[in-house]
């Protein structure tokens, strides 16, 4: 019984038949008509006009976006723990050309704008000091915490406000827009680009990069070749996206894993360390009780000495997740 | 009737089956039982210990093997028409940190070792000038023409004399193989590293990096990381590439394509610029009978004003062969 | 007799004056009072508002020029035997993080607007070729051949045609300017950025980066620092860029050595390799001659096997001059 | 009366007489008579073969020896406070190709093993997170504090250990080594290089970069052109240092800093920030007591709102010295 992750999940059946649709021979890299498709499904998402690459990765598509943000002698700010400082093996250095990463604290692995000016405020206005040129919070956060719509607009408007870039990490937002029911537009706080995750939510191999101002893209074209991210037979990857779109699978899959982790932090109690407001749980276990869960057939990761971090996705069973739930009741 | 490109032709039947073999859930990135039987499959071929990464596209390939062989501020020396030089949007640049490509003149594309050391050998051992570190050739070459066994040997054995690594490009490593009907050890020279091609082949996204030297693997795969390469599903790629060699379903592909080029081949008789020894045939026609061509409802690419390239497919039917060739030849 | 390069040159006593009178403790970096003349001083000499940095190689002048012209995915068009394609160790791919060069031929190391356009006109305006973001030439060339005011001015105007950035690499600006007897502005065909030499025209460690656009150099600034250029003693710097400009310092001391060579090249009749427009002689001299020459007492670089490179500076004496003329004319 | 910094102080007239002397014309960049004779004197210095190269600044010297240490993928461990961190602009990241700063906390800017070991030991081994390639110690730290001869072994040890690089930046090695009172080898800790600050001690333009193993030079070498480093007439840089080590002129220079330190030091008593074992002094101080100060002509940077850095150079005056002593006593 499988919490390890989302980002090792089987592929959903209606990605699968989306890619054989895919499989005559088609204008190569991004010239097929699934990848030229993109900018207008996610334009009607969105409610304006975006455009959109795909790209392999989360870490390509983040660091894809923050290139359009950050010149090579700046720096992102971010949270100490965000998935582009703790994850990605120093993508963002490779792909910025060795801009900085500017940590911020933060509960929940979430920013607040007064964490960030506590910590951009003091950055002297001079050559010596590394200038901020972009903020990028992550959505939902990497402890499985949600920004409200007011406070991912807020921080945009700090952005703004200071002449930054705000890119927001969406590798889970189906999760998070599943959980906040709001419009996809008003969990992205007016982001200039998003990294809108597909692959932990039933993709294989596809997430896209939304650049709400399509211009952008237009250069990150450039920047997504010059990386060997641009895959020649495309329309696979596209068609991915576009499926997922399709009858708002993409929703549909991200609340059937946060539905899954819901009913298990039912019977979490008071070991949950963050609230769960996506498909992540962070719970306080001892070594004793980890063992005790696995020895009943659940595979998760440790977190620390005292936790475990359980993960459910689009097609955890739920008789797992009620015995889960059950076990840790019962510990 | 196709013949624009062997890039974007179909996912061979054999390969999406592998691929859904592998859709229950496994551990991520490449720790998943394909990824980890890389390494044999391919030391089985190559009859001795290698370490194999996969990556999505040719140019990831190519430039993560070039990056374990020259450092940032040395050079790699190429054929001056190399996919790494004009086809590659700048991505060794960007992979080995500015690192130069120094171009060689060749017929056909391939190098010759006098070649080398002509453009080499002035080379002033000195500090203002950026020194040779690694040599790159393409089996088979960007004109669909093949390094004999002991070509590409000698070029090996100028690149060690010369304390040089030795990188071979080979996204139609198959074609080269099948064409040369050699073992496919003899095709690449002593190389340090092969990219080697499964995409144009019949694969969907996955290249085979193929370290001759294990340990170089070892930096690759952080470098891999880094470059927002490694994918979580890496399953999906790595099942790709255990299946093309199974039964070698790489050579039958490639002979399959490499047929149909030799069969229209023979009815371009002068028209051939280059020799056809895989599966792309350069043919001088005029603009008119290019017209003629694709009012007859074929599809191929232009070269330059007065030619045009014509690329076969493991997919490519027998009726547009013979068609084509028919076609061709009343002209 | 010392005829090698004008590099190694003595500095000039007015220098060294002005250096010496710089020595009490001012504000650090650029912050002095000297750097915060340059501005002013460079802005009366060109006739319009420019900003200056100073910078210690005429390599990082140029890199640091560039890299306000081309963006790391882009290129720089240059003259294929331009010192910062052959001469520079690589350092433009390291400032501009592994953007390209594109090599175009011409007579004397000159460019043309055709020249340029035959090299630049067939890229293919897609991701998969690099797209020209500059073009930088030389003046005076590295033969030592100078741009007429509507030569660089024509392809000042290709430049802004296409959307390019422009660079003049002026590390013999001063001979250019001397020899050609015009406006400066007029030698710098409506360039974005000059880097202009003083070192090899008597000043010890000071070149100039003029920016025609100043909004250009509070990007430079950052990457100056960065570079590891930002020197906390400046004032020494600007103290040598000051004093050049003072009573024409500079052209007097251009006018001295483009005098010694142009004596010199009477002396050289059809020995000449290129029309002597500066201070620097390419003259046929056969591996004997040489001999001879270097027997009497004359110092200077072969220039491949039967020709030699003479170069005279500002302060080559004048029987040195009178003694190497009459050895030429007696050979 | 000027407390601001050392790194904008006049040079030492032995210094000026030494460049002087090096006015000759001799072999450009660093063949002349000069920079050849720099591994020598500092062999000597140290008492075993190194290899030593120059370079204009601080920032210059540590990241080229950065660069020998540490490759683009992984990270250089250092204090949070490190010059490299905060002053820098970002230089690391340039040089090292966007390789990673690890921070961690420390007393007075200095690294302890144990800090270092709560730091690293808990980065996963695996391709996602940076693994530490080097680490790098201020000597004297940033807060005018100097590692006793068995504190930087210590540190020194644990690099050798993780079979990590090891840098010591001396921006003010000279005060460290003065107030120590030991042998210079005694000061590095088994350091493989060695960033020997001659700036901020009496010198203009030169830093030497001291590596423990010539052979790393040999490399350094390309870089340091390549960073457009690679003065043509290095020999008036080379003679700065030689002259420096002549006579220990900069053993001389650092103790009359720190001398004047510790005679300001004396009258602060409680409000010492930071032990003083250099030529620094952070004193705390009001905004009514700064302006006192400065109202009695006193120069110096604020630090934070409630202190003020207080720096003494090799020509501080005695006089200067006494005022400001007698100043803050009576405050």
């Amino acid at each position: 019984m499988q919490f390890l992750s989302d980002n090792a999940a089987s592929v959903h059946p209606r990605v699968w038949e989306a890619m054989r649709a895919a499989d005559a021979a088609d204008a190569p890299y991004d010239g097929d008509r699934w990848s030229q498709a993109l900018d207008a499904a996610f334009s009607a998402l969105f409610g304006r006009e975006v455009a959109v690459l795909w790209a392999a990765t989360g870490t390509a598509a983040n660091c894809l976006s923050l290139a359009s943000l950050c010149q090579p002698h700046g720096a992102v700010v971010c949270h100490e723990e965000a998935h582009i400082e703790v994850d990605e093996g120093g993508a963002p250095g490779f792909f910025l050309h060795g801009a900085k990463l500017i940590l911020v604290p933060g509960e929940s692995a979430k920013l607040t704008p007064d964490a960030v000016r506590m910590v951009i405020d003091p950055v002297r206005d001079d050559v010596h000091q590394v200038q901020p040129h972009a903020i990028s919070v992550t959505q939902a956060s990497e402890y499985g915490c949600c920004y409200r719509p007011e406070e991912i607009a807020a921080i945009g408007s700090l952005a703004k406000q200071r002449g930054l870039g705000f890119h927001v990490d969406g590798a889970r937002f189906a999760n998070a827009v599943a959980w906040l029911g709001c419009d996809p537009r008003d969990a992205v706080g007016g982001a200039d680009t998003l990294s809108f995750g597909f692959i932990k939510n039933g993709g294989m191999s596809a997430e896209a990069i939304v650049f709400f101002d399509p211009a952008m893209a237009d250069v990150a074209r450039y920047r997504r070749k010059r990386a060997g991210h641009l895959q020649s037979k495309g329309r696979y990857l596209a068609a991915q996206l576009l499926v997922m779109l399709e009858g708002n699978l993409w929703l549909d899959n991200a609340r059937a894993a946060n539905a899954a982790a819901a009913e298990i932090a039912g019977a979490c109690g008071d070991r949950l360390m963050h609230p769960v407001e996506a498909n992540e749980l962070f719970v306080t276990l001892s070594p004793e009780e980890r063992k005790a869960l696995r020895t009943q057939g659940f595979s998760f990761y440790d977190w620390g000495d005292d936790a475990a971090r359980l993960v459910t996705a689009w097609n955890t069973r739920a008789d797992h997740v009620s015995a889960l739930s059950q076990a840790i009741a019962q510990l």
